[in-house]
């Protein structure tokens, strides 16, 4: 098992090798598998498909033995959220009011766009019980460790959520790629928390069918990499199109700093490797331009009776609830409960002041490449007083969700990208954007990724 | 004035004229407005924009003198339904509870669709308050009387709604086509009873910022016009794109006849104008296949708490109402009223019972060209029982929004063209399909609107 640190391989690394011939597929697969069943992977998989995984690995080499051109994942391991169906397999949100769940007859378009594209899915990750919570909690199935911060401080963090086994499979490398979603932050806190990239995109970009929905306005179906150059490949493959990363010097971006919300709270590990990175950027060219957006105040006056992730959780879960309500985690329940008095009216209210709070918010970020935020104001929390404190739960939950969740309201896109120096626990770099912006943000996420790597040399 | 029937001249007529200099668009709107100042017309409009209207009418004659090539509304006459912003005058819904309304600064995107295409806009028009009820009754400024029916009987018949002053103001030649919106039949009713065209196209084609919602999940911004030739030329313009009727013999055509819901309670002349229609198209090789569609049983079911037009009228009118509440019809306040106590989950139930009720009518419909239907169960009735009878009124206006509004929860299109014979009073015969088969419906429209010309002759 080799965690993911910058210089770490990615999945353009290992396809390489398995055109190169330096490595064949299935013995990839293999050091994949292993690391599945490393300690450091613990809890991070509900369910293994490793005999379909195989098949397609050992159908990748047969294809290049027989000189055929390989497929873009080329056989090599990819995870896929407990939340996308998979053909055969149950899908139960690592639930446990689910358990009983049908296997899926066919997989949904996300998965079947990544298995058409050569990956070796290798099973559904473990995530917060139905997606709810940045901080990756399950009592169901257990809580999988950070494993990056474990190699560096002796503290059990939070792997960071929803997307907790993802993330884990991606960091351990029991996965190249991982397949998750992002209501508020799903794809992005854990990548943020575990040195990895993230990158939420454009939300019509992919389709969320067979996807078990947490907020159909807020939800995006997106992919958690080792490196910018995998999230542009993956993303790619999940979106049916040809990504053209506009290639951007450092010297000619053009870059958002917005003051409001975005910079409160921080952690002084946040804090340092944040500003150091800025200081990298402007160093490199890149002109960064400080803005007050105010109009990020406003969300906490609009999400204040649990915005739309409470209304359309409930409509979905209120028959289940009513059924199986004790078998959810009971942090969960009361997310989703909060939805049950929002008026039809009110949330249609909420639907138009969105409308309008993107076309402000759109208007002001005119002009830029991206803005840059950190993705989350702190490192990964220690897990074990918000295990034991709801409050704290609560509390850090909300810290953790709000800057990333910015980006989910403005219909934008958003990529997380490490920025700590290493040997530091992990920060995520945040690069957001509004809505279809996706190529230039990954176009300046290429340059910034490179930038901060020089540095380290 | 001269009352539209067929044969009556069109705008594409009235286009003919001015460009082959028959006669200047001035004088041809100088016509418009003695049809708009006659007895037939009086309620139709609100408020007249004579002076603009003019200008507009000059401004073609001038270019015409000039050499340049005409536009394609020609300076000819159009209204425009008092929802809709027209630049320097207010919108006032015709409504008491918007009499200070400010002027508009801008047209809306379709009024400024219409105005670049030359149009001379000739007022604003006459509705049921705020667009609700498919009868036309309006207390605020009179329900203009159906200027057809009168022609034919002595009873005072309803003009049809919402659109009521639109449709007056194209059978009497006070405007060749009128600006409407349709939310549940508010254009193709008034083109029913009144022996008009009334095109509902796709809801997504045609811009409705700037107009005053009713419900933003079926409104849609389109128009009524004496031909089928005009609504392809007026849809053309108003969704700003090349309109391509697909060109269909009648013995190419293949029909849907809905038996479900769609028949029930047809009076004499409305059955007997179908069935004659039905022998025509067949006669003429059309093939009409009778399909149960039990689908449409559905809809009062998922209708039954007021449906989207009472959740989202709520959103918009409930401080107003709270402000202003006994200046609105007390029947129109009285529907609006039903969205109160519509929870968030039970409106996102029904969007979600709308997208899986549409894949199957769209399954259920595919093959056809389009389906074929009464516009309405019943001819205009009159107008006294309605106006003293309130449980009369609810029920009618239920009965004359059943078939149209079928559409409208489909986001489907759908054309009303006239079927009864002349002198008798008028029908509506629908042809209507699944979402963006526009071309379709209007191609076939054109055919229909031929075959039942020519058993006239």
């Amino acid at each position: 098992m080799s965690l993911a640190r910058r210089g770490a391989p990615d999945l353009g690394d290992a396809r390489n090798r398995i055109v190169s011939g330096a490595s064949s597929a299935a013995s990839m697969l293999e050091e994949s598998f292993a690391a599945a069943g490393s300690e450091a992977c613990r809890g991070a998989f509900v369910r293994r498909f490793d005999a379909t995984a195989r098949a397609a690995a050992a159908a990748v080499d047969l294809q290049r033995a027989g000189g055929a051109p390989l497929p873009p994942l080329a056989g090599l391991a990819v995870s896929v959220k407990d939340l996308f169906e998979v053909a055969g397999q149950p899908t139960t949100a690592a639930s446990a009011a689910l358990t009983d769940a049908e296997p899926a007859t066919a997989d949904c378009p996300a998965v079947a766009r990544l298995r058409a594209a050569g990956a070796a899915l290798v099973g559904h990750t473990n995530l917060s019980e139905f997606a709810f919570s940045g901080l990756g909690l399950n009592p169901h199935h257990g809580t999988p460790a950070n494993p990056v911060t474990a190699a560096l401080d002796s503290t059990p963090r939070v792997p960071g959520g929803s997307t907790s086994g993802g993330a884990v499979s991606v960091a351990t490398g029991a996965a190249w790629a991982a397949l998750g979603s992002d209501t508020g932050g799903s794809i992005r806190i854990p990548a943020a928390f575990q040195g990895l990239v993230g990158f939420k995109s454009t939300q019509a970009l992919v389709p969320l069918d067979g996807c078990i929905p947490l907020s159909p306005t807020l939800d995006t179906a997106c992919a958690i990499t080792r490196s910018v150059a995998d999230a542009v490949l993956v993303h790619g493959i999940l979106a049916a199109r040809e990504v053209r990363p506009a290639p951007r010097p450092l010297a000619g971006l053009r870059l958002a700093l917005p003051r409001t919300l975005m910079l409160d709270s921080l952690d002084d590990t946040v804090a340092r490797a944040f500003e150091t990175a800025l200081a990298t950027l402007a160093a490199g060219g890149a002109r960064i331009v400080e803005i007050a957006l105010p109009e990020l105040a406003e969300l906490a006056v609009l999400n204040a009776a649990g915005g739309f992730p409470a209304a359309e959780s409930w409509a979905w879960h209120r028959r289940l609830l009513a059924d199986r309500g004790k078998r959810y985690d009971p942090r969960v329940a009361a997310r989703i409960r909060r939805g049950e008095t929002m008026a039809a009216a009110d949330y249609l209210d909420l639907q138009r002041a969105r409308r309008d709070w993107i076309a402000r918010v759109t208007a002001a970020l005119a002009g830029f490449d991206a803005a840059l935020s950190p993705t989350v104001p702190i490192v990964a929390p220690p897990l074990a007083p918000l295990v034991a404190d709801d409050t704290q739960f609560f509390a850090t939950n909300g810290l953790v969700l709000r800057n990333p969740a910015v980006v989910n309201f403005l219909d934008g896109c958003a990529l997380s990208l490490p920025c700590q120096r290493e040997g530091t626990l992990p920060v995520g770099l945040m690069l957001w954007a509004p809505a279809l912006a996706d190529d230039s943000v990954l176009g300046a996420a290429l340059e910034i990724e490179r930038a901060l790597a020089a540095r380290e040399v």
